[in-house]
C-alpha cells in the first residue's frame, strides 16, 4: 500500500449524507467507513463460516524501511485484520535482507499473503532512474501471495484488461487489482457514479499522479470501465482512451490541465506534497473529489462552497478492506 | 543499452599499451577496440559458418523516445551488426504504442532479439517513483528475445548468481547478462585483473552509480566473481559482499566514499552528468579507471599524472559486441 494511503485511523466523525441528499445541490464530505463496512462484514462472515476450522488466512507485512509512518500503518492494518479474523503479522528486517525474507515467505505454507511497505530502496535518489530495485522486490513476491497486485503478472493483466488468470490446477481465478485504485472504484460505485450496464461511459475523470503504484493503474482501470481519463503528473499530461481491443490505453493529448479539470465530473488527486492544492476555480459544480494523498490536495472549505460537491478526504479504510479482500481471493484461488 | 554508453564511434586512435608495458609504472589510455575485436570475429565466424544458409540472427531496436542521441546510437549499432552479419532493424514508434509493438515483435518469428532505447517514460518526473513504466516495458519483452538482459528473470538470475536457465525443451541455456556490466567484465579480463581460478578475489572495487541498468547489476556481478565492491550513488554508500550461498549481496557500510576510493584497485564511474568528476587525489597509483558514462567522469590529464594508471574512457564498442553475443546466445538457445 503506497505512502499516499498511510494514514492513522480517523477520529473525527463526518456525516455520510450520500443517502439523505442525493438529488439536492448541497455539498458534503464522505466518510468512507460506510463504503468499507459491507466488504469487511462479508470478509468476517466468510472467515467465520468457511475458514473457521481450517487454517485462517494469514498476511505478513514486511517493514524494511525506517519509516515511522509505515510502522503506524502496519499497526493500523493489523487491527483492521484482527476485526475480520485475518491473521496479520508484522516482520521487521534490514533492507539488505528483504529479498531473502520475501523468498522465505513465498515458501512458508502458513502464509497466504505478503505485503512490503514501499519505498525501501526507492527512497534513495539514483543517478539513473527508470528500472528500480523496489519494482524488482515487488516481482520477487510470488503471484500466489501478492496481496497488493504489484507484480508484473497482475499489472500486465490490468493494462491488458484481462480480469481472469488460471491457477496451477487450470481453474480460472480473478486477477488481483492494486488496493488503492480498487478502493477508488468501490467509492465511486457507492456514490452511484457507475451505471450498472455502461459503467463510467460518458464520464470524464482527471487523475493527478501517474505513478505505477497509484495513478497509472487507477487511470487504466477507470478507462477499462469506459471513462475518458486525463492523467496529470509533474510536467506531463496524457489521456487514457479505450482502444479497439477494449483496453484503457495511454494516449497523447494537447489539453491543458485546467481545461481537463473543467471537463471532469470526477477528480482524484494523489500528490504526496503538503503544499500542493488543486485550483478549485477550475472545478465545476457537482464534482466528486477524491483525495488519495496523505496530504490534503484541496482546500476543503473552498471546495465545499461550490454546489453539489462530494469531497472524499481519505480512502485508507477502503484500501485496507480491499487488501483483506485480495487476501481472501488469493487464499481461495491458490491455497485451498 | 543505457544512456551512459550511447556514444558515437571514436575517431581518435589511442594506443593499447597493455601488452607492451604490463610491469612498468607508465600510465596509459586503453582503446577498447582490442577487447571487442576477438568477440566480433567469433560472432562473424559463427554466422558465416553455422547460420550462413539458415535464417540470419535478427535484432530489432525500438526507438520510442525523441532522443536524437538514441537515434545516433541505433545507427551505430546497425553498422556494427552489419559487419558481423547480424540483421539489425530500427523500428520507430510512438511511446504510447510501445507496449503493443513489443508484443508484436515477441510473436514475430523472424525476430530473435529486441532492444528498447530507454528512458521512454522514465524521462517524465513522477510524483512517486519506485515502480516504473520503463521497467514494466522491459518485462513485456519475451525472455527468449531480451538481448539486454533487463527482464525480471535475467536480473533475478544475476542477483541469485545462477548462470543457467532451462529453455522450453528442458535444455540448459546460459542466462543473459546486461551488456554494459558484461562489457566491463570483459575489459577487466583483458587487463588481466581476473585470476584464472580466484577471479577477482582480494580485489576492492568502487562502482559509482547504483541504477538497475548499470551500477547495481555490475556491482553484483563483480562481487559474484569474488571482489569486495563499494557501491556509491547520489547520497548513499553500500558494499556488496558474497554471502554463504555464494551470491554478491548488498550490505550496509559506514565507509566514506573517499576511503572506498583509496582502497580500490578498480574504479568504475557511470554518472550521467557533465560536471561530475571523481576526485583524483583519492585514487591510488596503479588503479584501473573505467568510465561508463557518456560524460567524462574524471580529468584525464590529472589521472594520468599518477603512476601505473589504466584509463578506459569509453566502453561502448565492447557493449555493442556483448549485445551481439547475447543475440547469438538467444538464437542458439531458443530459436533453432
Amino acid at each position: 500500500v503506497p505512502q499516499s494511503t498511510r494514514e492513522p485511523r480517523s477520529r473525527d466523525i463526518r456525516a455520510d449524507m450520500s443517502v439523505e441528499c442525493p438529488s439536492t445541490k448541497k455539498s458534503y464530505v464522505l466518510d468512507v467507513s460506510v463504503v468499507a463496512k459491507p466488504y469487511l462484514a462479508e470478509i468476517a462472515d466468510k472467515i467465520a463460516k468457511k475458514f473457521g476450522k481450517a487454517m485462517k488466512p494469514k498476511m505478513v507485512g514486511v517493514l524494511a524501511n525506517e519509516d515511522p509512518f509505515a510502522k503506524m500503518y502496519a499497526k493500523w492494518t493489523k487491527k483492521a485484520c484482527e476485526r475480520t479474523g485475518i491473521v496479520y503479522e508484522t516482520l521487521e528486517c534490514k533492507r539488505t535482507d528483504l529479498e531473502d525474507v520475501v523468498y522465505d515467505l513465498n515458501e512458508n505454507k502458513n502464509v497466504h499473503g505478503i505485503m512490503v511497505y514501499y519505498p525501501v530502496f526507492g527512497s534513495f535518489p539514483s543517478f539513473m532512474a527508470g528500472v528500480s530495485m523496489d519494482s524488482y522486490i515487488a516481482n520477487c513476491i510470488s503471484n500466489e501471495k501478492d496481496v497488493e497486485g504489484m507484480c508484473f503478472t497482475y499489472i500486465q493483466a490490468l493494462y491488458q484488461n484481462r480480469r481472469h488468470l488460471k491457477n496451477k490446477k487450470g481453474l480460472e481465478v480473478k486477477s488481483i487489482l492494486p488496493c488503492t485504485p480498487l478502493a477508488v472504484v468501490k467509492i465511486l460505485e457507492h456514490l452511484k457514479a457507475y451505471d450498472s450496464k455502461e459503467k463510467l461511459k460518458g464520464k470524464t475523470i482527471t487523475v493527478i499522479n501517474r505513478s505505477q503504484i497509484v495513478g497509472h493503474p487507477l487511470a487504466a482501470m477507470l478507462c477499462n470501465d469506459n471513462a475518458e481519463v486525463f492523467s496529470k503528473d509533474i510536467d506531463s499530461m496524457f489521456v487514457f482512451k479505450k482502444d479497439q481491443k477494449g483496453r484503457g490505453r495511454l494516449c497523447e493529448t494537447e489539453i491543458l490541465f485546467e481545461d481537463a479539470l473543467e471537463k471532469s465530473a470526477i477528480i482524484i488527486s494523489g500528490v504526496p506534497s503538503k503544499g500542493y492544492k488543486v485550483p478549485v476555480k477550475h472545478i465545476k459544480p457537482g464534482t466528486i473529489f477524491i483525495n488519495v494523498s496523505s496530504h490534503k490536495n484541496v482546500v476543503e472549505e473552498e471546495l465545499l462552497k461550490k454546489p453539489g460537491m462530494v469531497y472524499v478526504p481519505k480512502v485508507g479504510k477502503v484500501t485496507v478492506a480491499m487488501l483483506q479482500r485480495n487476501l481472501l481471493r488469493l487464499y481461495e484461488g491458490y491455497h485451498q
